[in-house]
């Protein structure tokens, strides 16, 4: 029988409990973010998978995007704009090694989700956010907003996108 | 107004390009994997995600983890074993640099899917696949089943995950 050494476990438990420290669901007395008063949407967490993508240098993230079903089929059809109602959320986990897949492997090279880092939503309504190219925008970091300095750079960091409507992510098929 | 450079434009163009080249769906008349059997589930695609993770080395890839209902309630309730009926489906792209997130970022940092690699599948049914810890096992390139020596390789590689019933993926809230 394989022997798994004791520090490949203690390592993969160290992990187990970094990757449980959820991102804390919304509920009605939220508070929304700073600008445009978006709060956590219910049940964002069960939503498709629109894409992932890995972000190293300081982020040094692991992220997936998720969308409500407005946006799935939006994203499916390539529909441009996005529809009001469109939601997509945005969820990061520090990149961690993993010292469990590295022995399976027999070299480092396994990167998994670590603790979460912040959660982000888009949400579309054309004539509520107009001054924002429709979309309201919201990072909360621990289930609560992060502050009015960092939501004045939502905008202009998502113009560089605006033939696909502001938004950076594509579906993967 | 910002200029966007062409290069930028021409690169954006071709990771989309590249990125939209999908997993092949499965049908009634597919091939199922050598071995056991597995067909490509109806729908996975839509199926909730469990957890990514990015694999360096030979392999190159982001991949993400996608479970059916009776995957993702016994991932959520820490339910071991797996209850037959689970399927857990693993998708993989090429990791591949963003020209266009790394314009924003001003800095090269990002990294997004590319072409997708391969499908793999992991269907339980305890008495139909006892001899493999209960697991039946399938990787698909191109829509195709991959060949019977690759399939032989499945259950020792997911052997050292037994304590967490051959699963080596874990649920990232």
């Amino acid at each position: 029988m394989k022997r798994i050494s004791l520090w490949v476990f203690v390592a993969a438990t160290a992990a187990c409990v970094i990757a449980s420290i959820p991102f804390t669901a919304g509920g009605a007395d939220d508070e929304g973010s700073p600008i445009y008063g978006v709060k956590i949407p219910a049940g964002y967490r069960e939503w498709e998978l629109v894409n992932i993508a890995h972000e190293a240098g300081n982020l040094n993230d692991l992220r997936a995007v998720l969308g409500n079903a407005v946006a799935m089929k939006a994203f499916r059809d390539g529909t441009l704009p996005f529809p009001d109602g469109t939601i997509i959320a945005r969820l990061a986990w520090k990149d961690v090694p993993s010292a469990e897949n590295n022995a399976v492997f027999g070299r480092f090279q396994s990167f998994v989700t670590g603790a979460a880092t912040n959660l982000e939503f888009l949400v579309k309504d054309s004539k509520k956010y107009a001054a924002s190219g429709g979309w309201g925008f919201a990072q909360f970091t621990d289930g609560k907003p992060d502050d009015e300095a960092l939501h004045k750079t939502c905008f202009p960091c998502h113009e560089p996108a605006k033939a696909h409507d502001f938004v950076f992510t594509h579906y993967a098929p």
